[in-house]
């Protein structure tokens, strides 16, 4: 159903929660009516109109205490921005724009109350924290939050649907990269792996409530509690019809770049010395660790591109081959020499 | 993202399933192409081209072991079932055709793998035989698996993501109700509610696995087991333009009767004799049982409505009135004499 209702029996607290996301969402629903909702949370389902010529995309991403999260190392407003990220970032891999969200939200019956500890902090409930930063991140890219679901739930879960829209036949896919193309990432690598070991070294003696993040550690860990999904350099990559293929960097960029020549049929060489590895990150991090939320796409060599796209740089990092029966897909160039390079990403919270 | 992935370290039986979902889903694509849907499993989201003329209607529906669904009680294909029927009854609900379907499911390691016991049924994987529950109601109601996403969780959740397409301003809404309007409602009430207490009545004693249910039990679990969302109904209301408003019976009448009058800002009168009541449910569970999945509508007095659509009775059961200051929103009329009615809904795994 598109009005979140739930399985709880809290009563004033739970209804309340409700009447706070309606109406936190409905004064987004300005910005949704322009973009293409007509009908947002309050009845069985939302309504969306695409624009002439438009057609929809949409994802799913399920995000899980313990797994995608920790309740324990993570403040409330974080995973929420997190979660929202991970959704806005597959719409920036086609090149759409955000059209609107749907979130639902599994939570323990604590987390809809008051937190304990003192401050301002804990004049808010967990949810309401969770909101703000869902909310917030929702706000900066104009994505109006059109429904969703609530229950109650012995573990929290949080399942972001985002839906957005491109010009038909013009979104980016992972299935156009051709050999002699070259291959391209924005922004820096290996941050958000970097981030997540400094936070886990910091958040465990704290336990079990997440810690306050001294300011000098915030620039360190903002690559992985804040990650800022690449919309705008998706829709400029579409709109001029640069990229030959894109993909969202979420699970490390061996794991993601193997996805990208699966489906393009192709195989790739990336010249480590051209990796732009954030300062605080090492080399296998930048490979292998997920959730930087960088485009990676291909493009033409006849394709000028500039050196950043809408305030973040864009970097060459190698070139699309032809695949080869008995040869690697991918290949690492260091100078050491050329080694295969095997996915291996997905082990962000092992 | 649209292509499952996992973030569990099983190796060759996670990627087996992803595989499988893949292939199962593509199996059905060619019902999704000629209904909208573009782009299915493989990219960063799937697209969607919706007719000349048409919106989206979006719904979101989160299952939870232990809230929405037993693992003791239900067998893997009735959760895929009722999972995905949740979200296609909402479409009913609002007179849209499906267009695709997406499912992130957060599962424990165990479930992936093969079942204890003996059988046919053993030598499937819990995963599979949701996925058989799950597939087969999509393929009766044209409806193409289109992506979603997959984790490893403590605990087994489902969240259903439903698209459907429906002329644009064509919409059944909740809030479409007047004065004077009759009240409708589409096949029998109470049945899931009996149903579900039968089962449990059943179930308890063979914990932790949930039983093989007896033939002579079988229609009485049907409506909680295995409901039937009304979508040739609902798109049998839209398109002849009778019904004024409609909702779908998710959590009970009382409750769901409440909402269509909050939305509509009206009053209703029930007639508790001419509810179409399941012949093995009470007044009770007819009145506040959920999980019928019935359609609940409105019709002007002049709008001629037939005994049955698409072979499901439609009963008339009472009527819309002003909103008065002070008074009931929702009046039952009984041998006894006219009483309040109150939402008693949101119980149904109480």
């Amino acid at each position: 159903m598109n009005q979140p209702h739930s399985e709880t029996s809290h009563g004033r607290g739970e209804l309340a929660l409700l009447a706070e996301i309606r109406q936190r969402a409905e004064r987004a629903d300005r910005i949704g009516q322009k973009g293409g909702l007509c009908l947002g949370i309050g009845d069985d389902c939302a309504l969306l109109a695409p624009r002439k010529g438009e057609e929809l995309a949409v994802t799913t991403d399920l995000s899980i205490d313990g797994s995608h999260f920790h309740l324990n190392w993570h403040q409330p407003e974080a995973v929420g921005h997190r979660a929202l990220a991970r959704g806005l970032s597959d719409l920036a891999a086609m090149g759409a724009r955000p059209v609107a969200a749907f979130l639902s939200l599994g939570l323990p019956r604590s987390l809809t109350g008051p937190a304990a500890g003192r401050g301002r902090a804990a004049s808010r409930t967990w949810v309401q924290r969770f909101l703000d930063g869902f909310l917030a991140l929702a706000e900066a890219h104009n994505t109006p939050l059109a429904g969703g679901d609530l229950a109650e739930s012995p573990i929290a879960v949080a399942d972001i649907v985002l839906i957005g829209a491109v010009p038909r036949g013009r979104a980016l896919l992972r299935s156009g990269a051709k050999p002699g193309d070259l291959l391209y990432v924005t922004g820096a690598l290996g941050g958000a792996a970097a981030g997540l070991a400094c936070l886990t070294e910091f958040a465990l003696p704290a336990r079990p409530n997440p810690p306050r993040i001294p300011k000098k550690l915030a620039t360190r860990l903002a690559p992985h509690l804040c990650p800022q999904p690449r919309i705008a350099q998706g829709l400029w990559l579409q709109r001029r019809g640069l990229a030959s293929a894109a993909i969202d960097l979420s699970d490390g960029i061996s794991t993601d770049l193997a996805h990208l020549c699966e489906e393009s049929g192709v195989a790739a060489e990336i010249n480590a010395a051209a990796l732009p590895i954030n300062p605080a990150a090492t080399l296998e991090q930048a490979l292998h660790g997920g959730e930087d939320y960088e485009l990676l796409f291909t493009a033409s060599p006849a394709a000028r591109l500039p050196r950043a796209i809408a305030g973040v740089p864009v970097t060459r990092i190698g070139h699309i081959l032809n695949a080869r029966a008995g040869h690697s897909t991918m290949t690492l160039i260091t100078p050491q020499g050329a080694q295969p390079l095997k996915p291996h990403g997905w082990e962000h919270f092992s």
